[in-house]
């Protein structure tokens, strides 16, 4: 279930990454969703919200840089990075830093 | 129609802002699109993006904590925000600086 991220008081790391899909990504959905179980288990990771309705926003909350390049260069996240590249028409990575929230 | 957003070279700022709504706001995107409209037309507005599937995701981005704290300000986006308040049952806003993006 979709919920707002219980993430602690800044200052952390929020990865925004937006994106459209390609047709015929039937199997995306699972992937995607076994990438979310892998970042789960990565040291750092804070949180995670998601939403897509043609455009997709997906937010990952980190509690260091360092902990975004691990998972970054995690070798079953490369490989999955490698599978999701062709469903992507379109996408961007914001790398950000939070300092405020409310 | 939704875009990725075509923002600069970082750094620059992001307002992630993570709701879900109450029943019975049929008005609420009437008068998000008025305040999106509005916003657009501040010093130091970069770009919107923003996605709606139950949770809704939207980020704003700007191009510095000042341009944000004025538009936070803004007398018409105050009424607005009066006017929102109660459309929403969670709500999360986060101010975060965008310091890489590929």
């Amino acid at each position: 279930m979709n919920t707002i991220a219980n993430t602690p008081a800044p200052p952390y790391y929020a990865v925004i990454f937006t994106s459209f899909l390609n047709e015929g990504t039937d199997d995306y959905t699972a992937v995607a969703e076994y990438a979310l179980s892998l970042a789960k288990q990565q040291p750092g990771f804070l949180g995670y919200e998601g939403v897509r309705n043609g455009m997709g926003i997906s937010v990952s909350y980190w509690d260091s840089l360092e902990a975004i390049r691990s998972w970054k260069n995690h070798p079953q996240h490369l490989a999955l990075q490698k599978q999701e590249a062709h469903w992507y028409r379109q996408s961007k990575i914001r790398i950000s830093r939070v300092e405020r929230d409310y």
